[in-house]
């Protein structure tokens, strides 16, 4: 096997479709909000990206396996297409990360994506009030817009930078002078957020022009609230509950 | 070196042979397995793949050195042929898994096989009574035979998918139109566990249709028990001996 | 991507320039010292070097993001024209060490640079009182000018030799034959350490021949100071306050 | 710089000579007999090997760096010719292993070297009275030989097999038909042991045809000692100081 190989396993016609990215990371921001326009909107499976820096491992489902890779989705809905790509694994080492993010370039391309967005979560260490959605740009001319639906852009936050294929689709967009931008949906770290995830999609919502149910995030939401009550309720002899009681719980 | 030489080491005609892969992993189950084949009908080595991803060393026996290999042995047994993959070693990096495979795979088509089976062990946590196996299927043809033989599928088990060599000649089997099947023995995952192994073969030899004896297997099986014995009396004092108690021992 | 692009950002006709290596390491000394030359003597940027061994992110400063790079200024003053490396990151593997000091070195000879040096911290493991610089050096003929300008070399300090880029700057450097030399300052270790880096400009300074405004340097000493002093304050209780209960603060 | 670089240093002609390598390793035993050899009988320097997989770092000696490599020595004894590796450091990686072994195959193979001996130890976890010499062989025409001279031959051991450049000398060694031997001392494991050098040092004397004078590791043996002796006093308030109590001091 090559270090990268693409299958190609749709061909659907796209119109200047919009780049959305989705992979594994904190509160599993950015998977849940890509999965959940996969699921909602009937995306149909268009690639695989195979790679000998994925780990080296079949999942299981209902004893048939698949191959570790990362898929990318078409999505149609209200006049818009979208690309998602989705996946339960980051690459395994530096070098797989950039070139994996070099593959999934090539196949936004191939397809006339010209323009990115990486989801994901951003840790604030606190359970969240009400969910803001941090944001960063590889390209000036986004800013405005992307204030203009309440995207906030902070000082030098991330502290530590966007790491992974999320931070590269940025980098390396800008090597390709592809406009990309990484929206996060803060969120507490410690449990998977999908109230985070509905933040981070209804401001890609406003910006790309479609609509997608959220009930099904909301459900799921329920449950982390009531996970979250239970915890709090085993810890209700002591005074005040601390978060860093909090276990992450996926 | 190359990354991955293969030594040919004979060159027997095998007719339609079943490729059988045992390396180490939970509970030794594909390892002993493999190995019980290789020692018991005879195998005759005919490939050693070398790797620079395979650990550094060579391997003594009465000051005899053996440079770290996988190794294919022939096997035929009641008309049926065989190709056992055992060895000491898994590869070291995510890329020399991937390699490792791919090396793997090329011997077995070179030799005609069209089908493989990874032996392994699935860890259930607890001492078993009964030796269920678990199976996993790159090819939903084959779910039908596995199940008559009393292989089970179970929703998402194992949770974590299969790694390594076992999980990838499943999955770059795939992209080879190569069907391939995991069988796994249900294993506690403390222990070297040869009833594990020997349920695994009972599958494979109703499958592939050849009878090999077991005596050997249950021998060690014994002593086993006399460990697992030995570890209970130690812990007497305590009403319930607990399986958390136990240490992997090999 | 490959494994080390470099990015040609400004062309400026520069005159025998000396290069000066400034990469994260003890006490930020380097670090420090080679920002220190860019920013009080403006700087121009002409060079980036990308590499799949740099760590897979991007920085965020106000929203707007920068993939991860090693990045080479031009910087002129008394008629002395340097190149300085600056960046927030050492390579994330071995190779990734060889190969960006390689890199960098092309770098070096395209703008015609014939002498080299990477500035750097020693560490002492207590607070320095006089900021001695220790010297290491690829080439003899450096020696005396050196010892001139008051660098000391002692027996086999530093005792672990000299790791990373600076390290490989001598080390590739003299199997081009370039004349490259370490300035490593004397600090703590525990500490971002300004005083240190000053005493490492102060003998560049005398070697190549020009001058630069320390105050800002002198400035961020003087919070570094403050900071001792309340950490000091914190532990007053004690008898003897000990270098050992001091943590990194950077 | 090339993955692996060969520096022609020095070509003098040798007649048939033997390859003795000693890198660093259990009790720095293959270490300090390829370093007395080489000190004892004036080596001289005949190729540097360095590597993008050795440490990205140059020693420091009297303020003059030297890049991190694998040296090899001539050194002419009794009319015997021997090529002597020696060097501070292992690869730092398993590919690394691979290709250093190799590279120095070939050096070995250019100077028309026939014959391999790895220096090492192994360690027993006990002080050490008699200083028994282990052997593995990659041929068994060495056997009888090597029996001769005292070196044994053990079941399994060493029971981890040899890793790194020793181990590959003879693995590798093997596929390229080049006999090879380690020689492997036994010692404690927890000191710097220069008996256990020196025994090794006394077989490889027999089985080579040479003669070396063994004064100054006699003279290092007597300094460890006396760190033996005065880490017992120490604890001689307890009645039986145990091996565990000492510390790897090297």
């Amino acid at each position: 096997m090559d270090e990268f190989e693409v299958e190609a396993v749709g061909e659907p016609d796209l119109a200047d479709p919009v780049f959305v990215e989705g992979l594994p990371g904190v509160g599993h921001v950015g998977k849940l909000a890509a999965e959940h326009l996969v699921e909602e909107l009937d995306g149909e499976l268009v690639r695989r990206i195979y790679s000998t820096h994925l780990p080296p491992q079949v999942s299981v489902e209902e004893g048939r396996t698949q191959l570790a890779s990362a898929e990318i989705h078409a999505v149609s809905v209200d006049n818009v297409d979208l690309l998602v790509l989705t996946g339960d694994h980051q690459a395994q080492d530096t070098v797989g990360h950039y070139g994996l993010t070099d593959a999934v370039l090539d196949v936004a391309e191939e397809f006339g994506a010209s323009r990115l967005f990486a989801l994901g979560g951003v840790p604030t260490g606190e359970l969240i009030e009400e969910y803001d959605v941090i944001g960063a740009i590889n390209d000036d001319d986004q800013r405005e817009e992307l204030e203009g639906v309440g995207v906030e852009f902070r000082g030098d936050e991330p502290a530590g930078g966007i790491v992974g294929v999320s931070g590269l689709l940025l980098g390396l967009g800008e090597r390709r002078d592809l406009p990309a931008a990484c929206l996060m949906g803060e969120t507490s770290g410690y449990l998977v957020d999908p109230k985070s995830a509905q933040a981070v999609l209804e401001v890609l919502q406003e910006i790309a022009g479609f609509e997608v149910d959220f009930s099904s995030l909301e459900d799921r939401a329920d449950e982390m609230e009531e996970v979250v009550r239970k915890i709090q309720e085993m810890e209700q002899g002591t005074p005040t509950p601390s978060d860093e009681d909090l276990r992450y719980i996926g």
